[in-house]
């Protein structure tokens, strides 16, 4: 079993590798080679009897993506990508690396004709407002950033190039990763995670939203599990509808902010500072709020229950108490 | 008014251009310029006052594309493209037109900086089964075709490009357009015009499909209203979701012969001839069946509102009786 993880040096690429090297299997067998693929030096993981290489290099370049499929990878995990912000900030970045990239990386596959699993990871930023108060999992996607036009059209290549029989894709759509551990990136979901992560590390964290948003989460751990489930998963039970809506965490921020509470107590709360800011408001307001992901709970993806249970795993496995 | 129509030789396109040079006009204006572009020579018009002229070329190359959006035109009509049956016999050869002439023609659209209105041919096969009895609005686009799959993320791609305020794009979801004169062309489709044209030209025509099966339909006559209709609406009417589903009549095969035989009689409907095609039948029972069109209808967008009128408006453009 041959594994390609793209981006693998982002924060979901680096916990589903720790996760792979930690099970040293995938769909029954042992995981025999790993190959880690990222614009900058992943880390590099030791599995026994398995042979790990880290590759340097542009996804969206032809001799890139050949590469990397020529060593013929059974599963590929395609995480690479650029994050909201900068796809919306940066036109031409955007649509290389989450466009071109994944077409590249699907084309190279469809030349070397052997049909691997490919899991993609979409997002929930495929869907644009006005929203039910409930998205079900027939509603139509109407991004409203470049982002989720990307990640839109890469399910529709997924798709099609599954149905012709190229690869066998399942598209996984994210719903926020929360709690991220580390640094903030340029995603304008970034203070989600900010408003709990920085003061439980004893630092001031900025909300620039009203506490009456409402936000689907899922934490880090439940996001590989949802990738570990897309690599097993039987295609034929998916059928030909391959792009499959994420479970989580459905709360306002101030559901959020009274989890925390519970959790760590009010001297923790009491750093978050409420600074309104426009431009991310003018972002999130066209978020997608609740999801029924009623399909992809029927084939077993599974998510944390409560906003609780996503803060006691950052405290666990970041923090480690 | 300059107004650029790319795939000016096709059918719809031709009837496109017949309707711009009697009218003489578009959006209150006077045409003063028609450029009119495909991959074969276009039948040049004669509009007064008018220049027009004839470019042949394929869109899919750069060169092409940059010299027709350099001429700046106002409006432009965008139906080029492989059509449904062979884009799915030639996969390089969709995607190179179907995307990559729509995407580079929308680019340079971009890098000339000015706004045009683009009015982009999409089309129900965006649409996959299964299906609600009639398809509302909102429904998800999960095409079962290459050409579906090239539709969608050309409509995801002007949505995009338009909410960034490089164009000012629509996208009309076509039905089935029938009758189509003259030849049948490579659609799977074709035998919905093709069992009425041809007994009404005294030749026998093979039904390969159940009488059951239900389709969409409107006449090429009313596809050229939806171009003028969306060409002069204003966009901030139409908002951010910018790809319409287009009304039409539908009806089963069944009730299209029944139709025929109200209007031309039961010696015309005699040469209809049921020789079932398995290849064809799998094609067509993954096609929407009805579509609910509220918005398009409620943002004026008309079609014949039965299938006598479909059969009619034949008979008068393309028999002239």
């Amino acid at each position: 079993m041959r594994i390609l993880v793209t981006g693998a040096a982002g924060m979901v690429g680096r916990k589903l590798v720790q996760r792979l090297a930690r099970d040293g299997r995938l769909r029954g067998e042992a995981i025999t080679a790993l190959d880690l693929h990222d614009i900058v030096a992943a880390d590099l993981v030791s599995i026994p009897q398995a042979e790990t290489s880290v590759f340097v290099g542009d996804i969206a370049s032809a001799d890139t993506v050949d590469m990397l499929v020529s060593r013929r990878p059974d599963v590929i995990f395609h995480l690479a990508g650029v994050v909201s912000g900068e796809a919306e900030a940066n036109f031409d970045l955007g649509y290389r690396v989450n466009l071109d990239g994944t077409r590249m990386l699907f084309d190279a596959i469809r030349v070397a004709d052997y049909n691997p699993r490919v899991v993609f990871t979409s997002s929930i930023a495929v869907f644009g407002a006005p929203f039910p108060d409930v998205i079900p999992d027939e509603f139509h996607p109407t991004p409203l950033t470049s982002y989720g036009t990307q990640k839109l059209i890469g399910e529709a290549l997924l798709a099609d190039y599954t149905r012709r029989g190229f690869m066998d894709g399942i598209g996984i759509r994210l719903p926020t990763i929360c709690v991220r551990p580390g640094k903030p990136n340029k995603a304008a979901s970034g203070f989600f995670s900010g408003i709990i992560r920085e003061p439980l590390n004893g630092v001031e964290a900025i909300l620039p939203v009203p506490r009456s948003v409402v936000h689907t989460h899922a934490s880090p751990r439940s996001a590989v599990g949802f990738l570990i489930r897309a690599a097993e998963i039987d295609g034929e039970t998916v059928g030909p509808r391959r792009n499959l809506t994420m479970p989580g965490v459905g709360v306002t921020v101030g559901e959020q902010i009274e989890a925390l509470e519970r959790v760590a107590g009010s001297n923790v709360v009491s750093l978050i500072r409420e600074v309104p800011d426009e431009t991310i408001w003018s972002i999130v307001k066209n978020w997608p709020t609740r999801f029924e992901s009623r399909r992809a709970r029927e084939l077993g993806f599974k998510a944390e229950t409560s906003f609780d249970e996503i803060v006691k795993v950052y405290i666990e496995e970041e923090l480690g108490r």
